[in-house]
């Protein structure tokens, strides 16, 4: 960051006038007591924006919320882990409305003001009768200190929650901007199974947040891949309240600009987040196009070397395997020129101009035994260059994504299925 | 198939006129005794056909072959597995042709009458000096009844040798088609690392031969994927000498479609062994795409559902999870609505109008227990359809595939680099 920051504790209930809350109520599991439906709320009326998986097939709390946003803005969010919401037609529309309005109705808000957001699995009707007894426990526990709760209440199989929050000045006010995220698998460009949720106490307006959180998601969640899948629940939601004081800022003018420096720098810092605790995932790699004719062929260059099974396996036996890179970026579609191509590992030349380097296999082998390192393309074609976040992909990914029949085996038991 | 056809031995040995051979050069490593160099040569002048990659990044055989061919007709093929030839400049190509150019020596024939085809890594320079004192022996080997040699001295990853050879009548005349192809890994649409050669004693002009061979292409090694990666080496070449004695077929005549159907039925079989022999595959899935709005619609859903690692990991684990394909179909891009698709396995809906279907799910695992089955997806949008295979994705291609460091060390120790 070009300005000074400073870390905070508290995720997405640091910023003023948010309160947050959680409870476990047993979605996917009724014996196991886990947080799993969480709550944020803001004080005062926010400015809000939001965006969504591009998937055609989208669950329920995606439309309800989509609607919502189109109506006006919203001040608060419910979630849930344990169940998607996704693919239960009339049935799951109904769910998501009901639970944005128990939530309105407890807050004394409107229906539309209420954002709803649900991950897990696809396909099962929600468990209403465990959810429904718990929203007045839910509204009764929000707190301004329960943010971390919100953190843990979404995740999935993520193996830690994770939340950041930083405070910095715009102006002469000093605001706070915080946010969670969950993730680990179907992580995708162009939003993954992901939700996020940011706060802050700023004063931005709506058409000014919206076209921030659009430039910032580009540049940073839709630049992450762990198995090239796209999920049908993706939401990044951002609340805005203006609870430190400060005047709204002006479109483009200093504070905008600061504050999406801000905003990108989270979601870039909770994107990478999401890639590191990606299921099963043991590397952590930086893919740099550089070089490309344009902007579109070094994106195009990046998602296929991050998106590569054969690349991403090498990676997870530590092969710095140029040959497997250079095969996906002849597959890409974007123009190269084979003999034009630079790889570098770590820095270290691997291949040059389209062949092996002279860089001796054990000093690449070791940057690639290195939890987390860098690929550099070089394309020698132009000046577009690109930047994406990847994994390796592990025996233990396709293991532990096998099979998912213990959520239908507790889907029967409930009557649902 | 909608005429007799015979089943018979010899692979591509065995239509009339056709000569094989294969030695063992120790290609990959010295150490160990299998045949990695093949020859097919035709006694009489050829017709002839290829496709190849369309991956940017070609190997040296692709290029040198496709020159060939665009010279004239060839009527021998040399190829070597152990090493790809690729991304190996200038030198590869003067390998590549030193090839074609020893083996046309030897068999009196012009340089650019002889294709050549190389398999297995990326980016090490050819081991030619163990090549070279073979080809003596290689020539001298040829014989009617040494197809099946063919076929083994291609594998790489393969498990097993896979040829098909037919004999049918076209017209008056009995004729022979054999083949032979090797898979395993990079198997993706648009042609996979996958080698394959078919002979003919046909008679079939070449401007015929061309488009039956794109055609065919297009509706069998096109429609299949192992891993979603292309390879920089992928070639299929079809020799027809007319050795049968028939008059040459007219374009677009009797047994001319005659002709075409015998061609897509055989490259469809070998095309289908590929999956079942591919890396640590356990599950042949096909996957039927019906009643899209148009044909690319229709392929965008199967080669999604085909590609998504989440898929294929469900399908390795035998778990019927409708929830996964469709949300690959949702983000294929094609144009389609949740409300109105249907999934069948096996036959029996899994979903239906996007909800989940009253089959039991115990009759669902049972049928995606088997190693064979079928998934069809109904769109209910139009008359499209689109038909792929497919296999799982199994933790152990991963390990399979994290290190090809081995071959590293031989050519470190053959001093190549």
């Amino acid at each position: 960051m070009d300005f000074p920051v400073t870390r905070i504790k508290g995720g997405v209930g640091a910023p003023q006038g948010f309160r947050t809350s959680a409870v476990a109520c047993g979605i996917k599991n009724p014996a196991v007591e886990r947080l799993d439906l969480a709550l944020i709320s803001s004080d005062h009326p926010c400015h809000s924006a939001g965006t969504f998986t591009t998937n055609r097939v989208k669950a329920a709390p995606v439309r309800v919320t989509q609607a919502h946003l189109r109506r006006g803005d919203i001040r608060a969010i419910v979630a849930n882990s344990g169940n998607a919401n996704a693919c239960t037609g009339v049935q799951g529309i109904q769910d998501a409305n009901a639970m944005c309005k128990a939530v309105a109705g407890s807050l004394g808000l409107k229906k539309t003001e209420v954002g709803v957001c649900s991950t897990g699995v696809i396909g099962l009707p929600m468990p209403m009768m465990r959810i429904e007894p718990k929203f007045e426990e839910l509204v009764a526990g929000l707190g301004p200190k329960n943010g971390p709760d919100v953190a843990k209440a979404i995740m999935t199989s993520d193996t830690q929650a994770k939340e950041l929050a930083i405070s910095f000045d715009l102006g002469d006010t000093r605001v706070r901007l915080g946010g969670c995220v969950k993730g680990a698998g179907m992580i995708s460009p162009s939003m993954a199974t992901m939700l996020c949720f940011i706060t802050t106490d700023a004063n931005i307006p709506t058409v000014t947040l919206r076209k921030a959180v659009l430039e910032c998601v580009e540049e940073s969640f839709n630049r992450i891949t762990i198995d090239g899948d796209m999920s049908t629940n993706d939401t990044v939601l951002v609340l805005a309240n203006g609870a430190s004081g400060m005047t709204a800022v002006r479109r483009n003018g200093k504070r905008c600009r600061q504050f999406r420096r801000a905003l990108r720098w989270l979601m870039l810092e909770l994107a990478k987040a999401i890639v590191r605790d990606g299921e099963r995932v043991t590397k952590f790699v930086t893919v740099k196009v550089e070089g490309a004719r344009t902007y579109l062929d070094a994106k195009k260059v990046a998602e296929a070397v991050c998106k590569s099974a054969l690349v991403k396996s090498s990676w997870n036996g530590g092969d710095p395997n140029w040959g497997r890179i250079i095969h996906a970026v002849g597959y890409s579609r974007a123009r190269i020129r084979e003999e034009l191509i630079d790889i570098r590992i770590g820095g270290k030349p691997a291949c040059l101009g389209g062949l092996q380097a002279d860089t001796p296999m054990d000093e690449l082998r070791a940057i690639v035994a290195e939890p987390e390192f860098e690929i550099s393309i070089q394309l020698n074609q132009g000046t577009a260059d690109y930047e994406m976040f990847s994994s390796d992909l592990s025996p233990e990914y396709i293991d532990f994504n096998r099979s998912e029949y213990a959520y239908w085996k507790q889907a029967r038991k409930d009557g649902l299925v």
